[in-house]
């Protein structure tokens, strides 16, 4: 089967806005095997987009739009579209109740015209329900090509192509490309790749295949089978032997990230957190709360972005501050220590460094602190996190503090290569 | 003048990158008052590219191409598109020279044939050196197309428009297009849309557009003119009549984002800042010192997620938050009152509300009441941010925070269509 993807909008054109939506359609047929050999954009005119049609018409079995099914005058991808093929649109009598009802549901302003615009289909066509917006998306067949649109906004088109699009690939396809992401910790991603490279030479199916996110890396497991459970079988002894040769390294399967899943962890286990913030000045706790149901997990903290603030608002004695500096691993243990008593939570967790641009004088920008406190005892990391702008120190600092709760949660070394203070 | 991108990869036709290129091409192009009315993206097939470059040459009078001029096997972009000119290759002697020198100097490996493929370039075209890279690109004109290529890394491509193209843009172009951005916080980008509407519709040159960001809203100017200058001096009069349309709706003029103004504008004052967040769980601290140089302006602060932290940490007292609830104008003012007199700064931002998924059985998911305090007052909005998920409804509360102290700074009434407590 071959597919090609169509995205309409004039700011795509402009280069105002960058095409992630064709990726993300990719990506997703590229996991039931189908095969995109051309991608088009053309702005929100009428002519273009139904040339460029009736060209995938010729090329393609299958054809994926996104863009332009809103409400506004400029979104007339689907009268376009549904003049290259020569369908008219007809009043979608379900999706219009639904929309009707949204509209009460939202308290959003009265109805209009142009909002009804959006539930005219192509006739034939079966409506993908857009709970992720108000435009809805549609499919169908006509002369041998399948036909799916979706709208332009990520956050709508991403959704939609997870629980409405999803399936219809899986109905379509014989083969099922089937994926589990192995997350690790603590392993750069050439050392990873050099470590694995061997095995992956050997591999064809599944096949093994590294990538790296901001502060973390992973490997995919990737496998291609008549069903689901094939490929799951197949998959099985190539994900565990990769577990068995990263060890503590390897933090979790098909997580969305490092801080989820320690949170999660977190919650699990009942374990609450108290923070002391330096460098990141909000950012650990933000992370955190960024998770629903984060309020079982941290009590609360500080920001203490400034030595008046380490003193006041925690009691770290001035002359501490003065005698190592407030970049210290004995700051950091009074941070963390002195958090987790205040707010009588299970772990304190303290974050004092340099996350630059300027330096101190004294240390590298990149150096930051990071500590753990029990009811009993500190630990303390120190990260040389140089050579990276702000945004990335922070980032790294938070991935650290993670690292650090999910091994002490997990019964793992808490410092990993180094030891408690 | 027409033109057209075409993008080569097979790691775009895979999503497994997403096609950056395309819209930094896109930007130069339209700063130039050059229409693209086509984006194709084909993958590394010489037929496809080929095709592609047929099609193009139908349609545009300029076509610029990224991807496919490196060194690999899969890198035949060049090949397939002189094919589709009918113009052969030829060796050019002086990228040639050019490339030996670089291999020296860099210490990379010894040159192979293959590193040699990259200086063979349409014959009769001008080479654009590459010195971010070793692919050089390459510009031609054959009957009346203009013809750019150039290579597919980002941190290739970008210098390469800079330094290569824009020269050529400039000699083909007789206009260029200068813009403004007019931020705005405080109006939907729909009422805003509504009150220009007739104000854009009289205009053709200089034109309106808005846009939306999440939690605010711009209206770029843009203006077509022999020379920046004169764009500038067409301009001016339009941003004036827009600012003045809107008053303190309008926070600034060209700025990243209403956070990035507001801290610029404390430092620039002088003001100090201390934070006590509830439901924003870290975030607005972290959006200040998220800016190098925000320790001049936060001081510091907390994170009270429980009720048991809002005590501990700040003092509100136990009775407060058990007769008025902590989602209270009440509990928001002892936040800001509290956090700015433990911190002796000049200001207090206290944040508390129900950012969701749950509820807590009283208040609507997104009522959020966001307060100010200096020595002598407290100021409290309440946002009702419903229908909206967690994460906007986190940003949202922190926009409403940084919109009351750009407001205090700038002598505005703090709370805008609402009062002082």
């Amino acid at each position: 089967m071959k597919a090609e993807i169509i995205s309409v909008g004039t700011e795509l054109l402009l280069g105002t806005t960058i095409n992630t939506d064709a990726a993300d359609v990719a990506v997703l047929l590229s996991e039931y095997g189908i095969n995109v050999y051309w991608q088009t954009v053309v702005g929100d005119n009428p002519g273009r987009v139904a040339e460029a049609v009736r060209r995938a018409r010729e090329r393609a079995d299958l054809i994926i739009t996104t863009g332009g099914l809103g409400p506004t005058c400029d979104d007339l991808t689907k009268s376009a579209l549904a003049d290259g093929f020569g369908i008219p649109l007809e009043l979608n009598r379900e999706e219009e109740a639904w929309l009707r009802g949204v509209f009460l549901e939202r308290h959003y302003r009265p109805l209009t015209p142009n909002n009804l615009q959006q539930v005219w289909l192509p006739q034939g066509s079966t409506a993908l329900r857009n709970d992720w917006g108000t435009a809805p998306g549609c499919y169908f067949e006509h002369e041998g090509v399948r036909v799916i649109m979706l709208p332009g906004p990520p956050g709508e088109l991403r959704p939609m192509l997870e629980h409405r699009v999803r399936p219809i690939l899986a109905s379509l396809s014989d083969s099922v490309i089937a994926s589990h992401n192995i997350h690790f910790y603590g392993i750069g991603e050439s050392a990873m790749e050099y470590r694995l490279r061997s095995y992956m030479e050997e591999l064809t199916n599944p096949t093994l295949a590294p990538y790296a996110k901001p502060g973390e890396c992973l490997v995919r497991v990737t496998a291609k089978a008549p069903t689901v459970e094939e490929a799951e079988r197949m998959m099985a002894p190539v994900i565990e032997r990769v577990c068995r040769e990263f060890g503590e390294l390897v933090y979790g399967i098909d997580c969305p990230n490092l801080a989820t899943y320690t949170v999660k962890l977190l919650m699990e286990r009942g374990v609450t957190v108290a923070c002391a913030e330096s460098c990141t000045g909000g950012e650990l706790q933000k992370c955190i709360t960024d998770i629903p149901g984060a309020s079982a997990v941290l009590l609360g903290g500080t920001v203490v972005y400034t030595n008046a603030a380490k003193t006041s608002l925690l009691g770290v004695p001035a002359a501490l501050l003065e005698e190592k500096g407030a970049v210290s691993r004995e700051v950091a243990e009074e941070l963390a220590r002195r958090v987790r008593e205040k707010l009588d939570s299970d772990l304190g967790v303290g974050v004092t460094g340099l996350a630059g641009p300027d330096g101190d004088g004294e240390h590298e920008v990149g150096t930051v602190f990071i500590s753990l406190a029990d009811r009993e005892q500190v630990w303390v990391r120190e990260a040389r996190l140089t050579g990276r702008g702000r945004g990335l120190v922070r980032h790294q600092a938070c991935q650290e503090a993670f690292d650090m709760l999910r091994r002490y949660v997990s019964g793992l070394s808490v410092c990993g290569e180094g030891g408690a203070v």
